[in-house]
């Protein structure tokens, strides 16, 4: 009676419908899935999560009793929230979870080779959910073996051009641990704003936020949401974009960023962080240590994008600097010379560093991150080839007004390239820029669109390559996630049974 | 003392700073607006709106009882939420908010021709409110003589191809009165959906709605939306959309729709309402009188867009009668006999109809209402010549994903023509139709967007012709929406005192 939905389903639709107490909603589409048309009922009374007996971890591990109480309540939200609920019970049978993990890391953070992979297996009266750690995830029927495509699945926010309240932040890592996204690549300061509050330079988020005391994230805020996203199994990977993009730092740090000129006269504004002065190692490092001391997680985004040469090229001493350091007129040179700074910075704090594609160099040991438009798979190939580790985000700016479909229809390793440089390809990530987003809209902009993004970067391709296949499974998960309250926004015509926040 | 702010400003931003504290977050732009820099303390224990002695409208007028209570409310949002709020009182002094209206129709409903001007006159300690009707609205603070340029200023929703709960449109009603839009045309049933509940043919929800217990609205829902409406001064513009756009009308209704042939035999589907059958003309009679009767607005939105001709050419029985009346094989002719038919049935019941532009026909005593992108103003050039009267939705399609600017640079009366002619441009309205839109992003998606067209229709235009004038004003009263609880999004990079729903 056990049969597979997945290869069942090809260009039938009929038959899907008969499959569709499995494979739709069921998102990202797990590695294997097979399912009996045979159905149990779940119960709020007799519904039961316990640790198996072989499981390293037990009662008292944080992640998985949260977890627990959390899915639950997922499950049976009219049930605690309180409201009516006739307590008929159908059978008086109990429904046991029982969940089995290898190793209890349940008091440590996700890491980037934390395995996800994970088996389901559900019978009568009882499910067996087994994995390797904690950060396995739950899904709620039928029998599933299903692991990660890509180690790194990342979503980036950016809390600069628009600050995002607490809340607000909570609620994208809900939907992302529902996507199986495992990474929050956190853009905390820019141009706009410099809303992080640094206990080493108090000034940078006193002068440089929105407001000094409402639009900023203290670093109790900080840990907060480290901690929330490590119970959901996410890591926070923050961003402290240099020698550009740092208008907003200049306000609380004088002399970091360069004074432009007009010939001899300086025009009063200011460029990038200045490369020529020792001050800016001495506070890059300080910052730095005290970024890495709040941040866990073994990365850190240093940014290097969009670096404007211009006001570097009017400043007299940083001409004469160049001339001291032998960069002729190659201003390339001078980037690079700032950027092997910091990046021996963090090494030396024991970070492995990550910058956006300009900073993209053979002799400099970063990971790579592709953003722009165009062939980005040339990219890709290039900076494989160079043996450097990659991660994808070109095909997936959030912030541009593609329907589902343009960010589903992407295949990161089409490029020519050996196996080891495909494996170089660690991942992904979904990027939601700020210029028009914020609390008011930003869910909605998200999903499900990112979630067109995690299975790309979750599942097995050969078993996702069709729009079609996907559609109807992503507008049932749409719905599960405005039950779950994630306010997300609808593919087509059409209804859910929960409409967002109830009809 | 007293200045003219708006004249003042050109092009001088410091100017405008100075002013700021009346002219930014004003919107739309009243028609006359003075301000001295003088300020009064407004506090929640000492203000109070009461009724001019002379006006003809006293305690006990539902509109405005109810206006005072909310709009302290929204004046004062911590002290009326219970929230902690220390009573320094700075004066001791009351703050009196006089309100006059000419014509007490405080039971009545906004009609096409309810004058809505008013003036504001705000000194030390008083401020007077004088108003025609108790239609006219309520700015804050300064001396104000402000008058609509169109009566018609309107905001189209789409329940059929999403449900949109009550909910949800309570709060756009709320964000079209702070708008002053006074137009809601309620396009209520289309092809996907038909949540209308007619007491007359129950099996049109029934049958027709996505779920026919929650996706539907009751008659006391349609009511509640109609009432609400009231007390903002807002009409409501039912829609109901024939011959095209009605497969869900066919669920409920056997024989209504035209059923499609190849050759000689039915092919199973249906097409457009059949225009053949006086059983069709029975039923339209019977549904427009339930529907007149819940809906009190003079006006009927009747639709006619659309209308796919092929399932009708098909049809023997439709070509038959075709030849009995002797349209040839002109189906242009079968469409106008419905069309006439149907405006025949509400005239019979003494509402003045609005149709989409293709039904404009010079011999029919219609509203036209223009939709179809390219050279509008040709459009409404032509349908005036031909003395019928206009409302212009066209360059306002809020589904479309342009910018604020692209919908506040429209110019409805820049069409060659006679007085007469641009007279007979009654208004416009902004249509946000339903497919990729519900509950969950509806208001990101409105505002501040609508914003542009509420300014353009209730503006003077000389005064309202600078996208960089208008800007900073927009983005304040962006974020005024915001405090008062409505999700809308931001225009650019920034950020606001209140976010949505708080930090």
């Amino acid at each position: 009676k056990v049969e597979n939905c997945i290869n069942r389903v090809k260009y039938d639709y009929k038959q899907y419908i008969e499959c569709n107490h499995v494979s739709r909603g069921v998102w990202p589409l797990p590695q294997k899935l097979l399912s009996s048309r045979e159905r149990y009922t779940l119960e709020p009374r007799t519904l039961y999560f316990v640790y198996g007996r072989e499981s390293s971890a037990q009662e008292g591990c944080s992640v998985l009793d949260a977890a627990f109480k959390r899915y639950f309540s997922l499950i049976f939200p009219e049930y605690t929230a309180g409201r009516l609920y006739h307590e008929i019970s159908f059978e008086n049978k109990s429904f046991i979870v029982e969940v089995t993990v290898g190793h209890s890391d349940c008091d440590g953070y996700p890491k980037e080779d934390s395995p996800e992979k994970y088996k389901l297996n559900i019978t009568d009266g009882q499910a067996f959910l087994n994995a390797e750690t904690v950060w396995g995830y739950f899904v709620n029927k039928t029998y599933i073996k299903d692991f990660p495509r890509f180690q790194f699945r990342g979503l980036m926010l950016d809390t600069s051009r628009h600050y995002l309240p607490l809340r607000t932040i909570f609620k994208t890592l809900d939907a992302m641990a529902y996507n199986k996204f495992n990474v929050f690549h956190w853009h905390i300061v820019d141009d706009p704003s410099f809303p992080f509050q640094s206990l080493a330079f108090p000034d940078l988020s006193r002068k440089g936020a929105f407001h000094p005391m409402t639009h900023i994230y203290t670093q109790s805020d900080v840990r907060k949401v480290i901690s929330y996203a490590r119970m959901r199994g996410i890591r926070v990977l923050p961003e402290f974009d240099s020698p550009g993009h740092t208008k907003s730092w200049g306000q609380g740090q004088p002399d970091l960023l360069t004074p432009c000129y007009t010939g001899n006269t300086p025009t009063g504004s200011v460029g990038p962080v200045n490369p020529a002065l020792p001050s800016t190692y001495k506070f890059m490092w300080a910052l730095l240590k005290e970024v890495t001391s709040v941040f866990p997680d073994s990365y850190i985004h240093l940014g290097g994008d969009e670096v404007n040469f211009s006001c570097w090229k009017s400043n007299p001493d940083i001409r004469t600097f160049m001339q001291k350091m032998g960069f002729g007129t190659d201003f390339a040179k001078l980037e690079g010379f700032y950027i092997e700074n910091i990046v021996n910075i963090t090494s030396a704090l024991n970070k492995t560093s990550i910058v956006w594609q300009e900073v993209f160099d053979n002799h400099i040991q970063v990971m790579v991150e592709v953003w722009k438009a165009g062939c980005y798979l040339c990219k890709v190939r290039k900076v494989t080839k160079a043996r450097l580790r990659v991660i994808l985000a070109a095909p997936w700016y959030l912030d541009q007004p593609h329907n589902w479909a343009h960010y589903y229809n992407v295949w990161p390793l089409a490029f020519k390239g050996t196996e080891e440089q495909k494996k170089l390809v660690i991942g992904g990530e979904a990027c939601m820029w700020g210029e028009y987003v914020d609390a008011s809209n930003l869910a909605p902009r998200l999903w499900p669109r990112a979630s067109a993004t995690a299975e790309r970067l979750w599942s097995d391709e050969n078993q996702t390559n069709s729009l079609d296949k996907a559609f109807p499974r992503l507008n049932e998960f749409r719905c599960r996630l405005l039950r779950r309250g994630i306010q997300a926004e609808p593919l087509s015509v059409g209804h859910c049974k929960y409409e967002y926040e109830g009809i």
